[in-house]
């Protein structure tokens, strides 16, 4: 057996200490991602740490993925921790172009939590897993003194089965193929921002919260192996996940922001805050980059399921320039839109 | 789609808030468990949530589980958080009966921990997993506020395959079976006590944790389908496991006290603090319920694997009386040993 100290050497990560911005999806949780865990835990040759690995065991495919929830506040517009869990895990399986079979769960609770407000989080797990076609296997319970958990995390894991038909990379991706988006974005890092009561601003949102598996699986069936790359643009929003394609498959994505759904209430808090609305979190929505030969039949596919109406073309990938995110509008003007820095909207999930 | 209400109209747990003998591993966890989180997660016809299932998966038996650890403190003799997340998740499944192949690891870290702290347990987790050959597939990091999360608390799920020719249920359990433990108990449990250094008492000893998969694999080749039932009791300790067994499969536990091997600082300890040694946790022990005919050659087969030289034959199931563990010395006598109420010592995993 060799030792790690021999195999890894150097640690790439220079930052002295953990701060929020490594947990908010961007470019500081790359570093972490890239210069510590991933060298440590998958070997030199790792590549990042995936959302959903498919892995074969006993000759089987399967796919797996685990995500922790420590969103504040506990309950939100829209959802709560306990649903987020269950949908969070089933949609990296999906984007990950697997179905989600099974979920372990486990618990920090913090001493002091009253019954009923964790009896509404497991009531949420079991109706979102209910919706999303998923069983429960097991779990794990762990109790901290009162004020280290900040009420309750709850980790997710989840096992699922490849769809058939998909072969997913951004190594597939060409010059050419169509960017989908399957519905507005920045609904649910808005929300969560609102209910926390810190801004002055008060908006008829809601988190944007469900299994994408439906509109996933409605995507695999319309456009096959025309089907790329998917990814959820969670923690870090859509500008984060398109970055991280146009860097691994070194060829650029050009978006025509005017296509781009986004509600009145979510660009007005994020005018309000200097913020992009693309680089707000979402948990219900997913980007896709398809064939352009089967971009119109996907699209079409995707809008007659319940909750895809809004699903968007919202452009192209192209050859130049390597390696970037490019957003035009209707008006002429084309700007560069970097991966998220920093983290101005902490534990949205 | 019924909704989770109609189904599961009440939930039996009636405790007003969680404590910290909620997540201890005794009675409380019990209560949580099967009133709570298996009628809910699991449905009306669910038994206690596994610390480990087996399922079947596109054609396939896998072993899944996960455990979310939260050991204060991070680091102590013998081990660390890192170290005991992966040969838990690697002992949760030997038990069980299967093989660990793949780890997920989730981090909740607070903000403002030192970089140096987690990577050290990053590569403590990197070696555990080297030792026990088991590879991680993947991961997750969230970072909370300063104080919310009282350094790390690092959550693994671990995915298995079957180990051939076993069969384990306390159904399967029979009068005359023996009761076989790897080794001396309560080593860990005393060894986080002591690094807290709240109790005015010395010691030179350590962590027991290790993956116990190498003692499994020689018991199931020495033994086959003769090993009925394995556990590693954790928290609750081997008193707790061991009444869990005789509920769940109706018999009585019948221990020879002086044949289970405790060491004199674990037994010191345990007098100053008038607390049981059978109520002690472990992190690198198990216990197995064996067929007579099989429980010599079990023995043997244990002791020539390096770290089983103190397995011990330490009682047998009987009849009478129903779902009970009874302890008897040499010196004559027998009591009754509960499951652990209460939490002597809190978060030791």
């Amino acid at each position: 057996m060799i030792p790690v100290e021999a195999r890894i050497s150097v640690s790439r990560f220079r930052d002295a200490q953990i701060d929020m911005a490594h947990g908010a999806g961007g470019k500081a949780s790359r570093r972490l991602v890239e210069g510590l865990f991933a060298p440590l835990l998958m070997g030199a040759n790792a590549g990042p740490l995936a959302d959903a690995a498919h892995i074969n065991i006993n000759d089987a495919q399967i796919a797996i993925t685990a995500d922790s929830f420590v969103v504040h506040p506990l309950r939100f517009p829209g959802g709560s921790i306990g649903e987020l869990a269950v949908n969070g895990t089933v949609n990296d399986l999906a984007v990950s172009g697997a179905r989600a079979k099974f979920l372990l769960a486990t618990f920090v609770i913090e001493a002091g939590l009253p019954t009923p407000i964790l009896e509404a989080e497991v009531r949420a797990m079991a109706d979102a897993a209910s919706r999303a076609g998923v069983a429960f296997a097991g779990g794990d319970t762990k109790v901290v003194e009162h004020g280290k958990a900040d009420g309750m995390y709850i980790t997710t894991a989840g096992i699922g089965v490849p769809l058939p038909h998909l072969s997913l990379s951004p190594m597939s991706v060409r010059a050419g193929d169509q960017v989908i988006l399957s519905g507005p974005v920045g609904d649910h890092g808005i929300t969560i921002l609102l209910a926390r009561g810190d801004l002055d601003f008060e908006a008829d949102l809601k988190s944007d919260t469900r299994s994408v598996l439906p509109l996933v699986e409605a995507l695999a069936h319309a456009a096959g192996s025309g089907v790329r790359w998917m990814r959820d643009p969670t923690r870090g929003g859509v500008a984060t996940s398109l970055n991280e394609l146009a860097r691994d498959c070194g060829m650029s994505v050009h978006l025509q922001e005017d296509r781009i759904p986004v509600r009145d209430s979510v660009r007005g808090a994020c005018e309000l805050l200097g913020l992009d609305p693309l680089h707000i979190a979402n948990e219900g929505q997913f980007l896709a980059v398809v064939a352009r030969e089967s971009a119109g039949a996907a699209l079409e596919a995707l809008r007659e399921i319940p909750g895809g109406e809004d699903s968007a073309n919202i452009g192209e990938i192209r050859e130049q320039p390597e390696a970037a995110v490019l957003g035009s509008t209707s008006f002429g003007g084309t700007r560069i839109i970097d991966m998220l820095v920093g983290d101005p909207l902490p534990r949205i999930c």
